[in-house]
């Protein structure tokens, strides 16, 4: 049986574990009372099998469902129903992990540029790359080019839109890429490093593809969306269709705080394409745990059929201070991306970002 | 100013909730701190405002912000990043209500048809409606349509695809969309009552417009989708420059549980353009609370500025024998959604079914 199979953590009694899973293997599939399932291609190719109930160390109850890969008919919405649809909405059911066979990974394909893509775009072979935004929203598009100005002459690879960039009346999305690509490619005259400057791209999907498809005419190299903002099927068209750039993903919206953190970020944005996810890391404000970074990162980028690795982007809480600590947690395939703090002290955004390329540098030595 | 304003339910220390609300305002808009803001216009026309801050009756604190309409740009995707994209990765905020200015209620526009659209394509003047579907995945086409013709023969006023039927190889979606609605045709022809069967729609972008257009062309009345499956952004867009059929909305995978579930299913998706909007109510297997569903309905149909009210309709436990209570719950404006239960027994479909609408007409008239 081609199957894909689905852990679920259970906050149940231990002796009714068993019989909650098999409610979800019967609710994902075909959403009836198993009396109904009689139909004996339903019963012996759609119906969802538990494989397993254990118990986690704190008393929940681990269970795994296999389902065969044909209910999700190959495709990026149909896939998310089978997986957690209307178990997201049974608050004692978390969704914790994810096992997909060749047949799912080659029809999702993945990154199509994936950290080694991303390091030839930035020409950085082997340290921890650099990342920043032009921010805040309300900016208008010339004082966001200085900004721009500032980090690229600081060296930093990666200048991405705030995710709160939309095309604004105040800051509309092609002034802004045809400026910002301009300003990168004159630092890149004046200094050599050609920062990558990656425009937001956010809206419906006309919005979005009309944005790819400017950004691109522009001559942008990179792009950047947010998943869940734009809906995972789409950012799965764009990334697998439509997008002759590689395509960093932006956490806002992620509230499906039920999916588990490592999998919705790790998993699930690898499998639709993202080349470098940006996700909230363990120093800072969201204080996800360090574990959970840890296993998030290594789902980006450990071996998983023929899946291309993605690039981990922890954001969200990096400063000066802490780089050494998190290019030696992370290593060096990571990229950091400092936000605000750039901008903390007015007149010293140049230093500032300098200073955070060369800890990076320097902690990639290390 | 014209401002959009949006309540927190923050789980802090009472002492901390005018801080953190102010860090929510500052997150959700300029996403830098607060010693960045520097450019007026940004000062001005961008940062949240916190309005007030009060306590709830269970210790937990609200905190209500303004945000400028123009952060939005009046955008599907760029609103909810106003609305709760970052601070919906912050374990300690839950969106619980949304308060819209004209301005962005005309920009959405919200159900085209509505209620009264939905009554009149049913014929139905002033009882209840009822809905169920067909399933389970894995059926074939003529299966289905079985099914269906049984649905109709008893009267059921909509009959719809499960959320589970994709374009699946075994059940391809043109195929089961012009026999589906054939087998409802014939038997208007036998009996006089036209059933609406609404296609489910499922997919990327491209595959879910290609799926409308398929079904305009076969001559469909009403369509399906799960805005949370395919982004809402595509929803709005489905809903607002795509379709010239009514639109019902599936809850499936909205596990983003931070949000209120009234808010998200009451508010949101009816500014979206849902039509008809279905929900897990009270009585079933999801637990609604009683005063949740209460709320959703009344969102959904309560006076908002120059939007339609829409259709509720509560499923995931509705059974012939809550029929009545249900009705006297929700009033007639409602539509109750029964699913696997009328085949419960097999061979007894058209009576449960036949049962099922005579007890809402009898319902409705007490």
């Amino acid at each position: 049986m081609d199957a894909l199979r689905v852990t679920y953590r259970l906050e149940v009694e231990a002796g009714e574990a068993e019989e909650r899973a098999e409610a979800i293997a019967l609710e994902q599939t075909v959403e009836v009372p198993r009396v109904v399932v009689r139909d004996p291609f339903v019963e012996r190719e759609i119906l969802g099998r538990v494989e397993s109930v254990s118990m986690a160390d704190d008393g929940a109850s681990l269970a795994t469902i296999a389902y065969p890969a044909a209910t999700t008919a190959f495709d990026p919405a149909q896939l998310l129903n089978v997986v957690f649809g209307m178990t997201s909405l049974q608050p004692d059911a978390r969704c914790v992990d994810l096992e997909l066979p060749t047949s799912l990974l080659e029809a999702f394909s993945g990154p199509r540029f994936g950290v080694e893509g991303l390091r030839k775009l930035v020409q950085v072979p082997d340290r921890a790359l650099t990342c920043t935004a032009v921010k805040p929203m309300g900016l208008s598009v010339e004082a966001l080019a200085v900004l721009l100005r500032t980090f690229a002459r600081a060296g930093i690879d990666v200048v991405k839109d705030d995710q709160g960039l939309a095309d604004h009346a105040f800051c509309p999305f092609e002034e802004r890429v045809r400026t910002c690509l301009r300003a990168a490619a004159e630092v890149a005259e004046e200094t050599g490093h050609h920062a990558v400057y990656a425009p937001n791209l956010i809206g419906t999907p006309s919005a979005v593809f009309e944005q790819l498809h400017i950004a691109e005419d522009l001559g942008a190299r990179a792009v950047m969306t947010s998943p869940m903002l734009i809906g995972l099927p789409v950012f799965w068209e764009l990334c697998a269709e439509r997008s002759s750039l590689p395509v960093l993903a932006h956490p806002s919206f992620a509230g499906a705080q039920r999916f588990a953190t490592d999998l919705l970020f790790g998993s699930l944005l690898r499998l639709y394409g993202a080349d470098a996810v940006i996700f909230v890391g363990y120093a800072g404000r969201f204080g996800t745990p360090r574990a959970v970074c840890d296993s998030l990162a290594d789902r980006l980028r450990r071996p998983w059929g023929p899946l291309l690795p993605a690039l981990p982007v922890p954001g969200g809480g990096v400063q000066l201070e802490n780089v050494e600590e998190l290019v030696s947690f992370y290593g060096r395939d990571v990229m950091l991306l400092v936000g605000g703090s750039l901008q903390i002290e007015e007149g010293a955004e140049l230093e500032r970002s300098r200073a955070f390329v060369r800890s990076v540098g320097e902690a990639s030595r290390a």
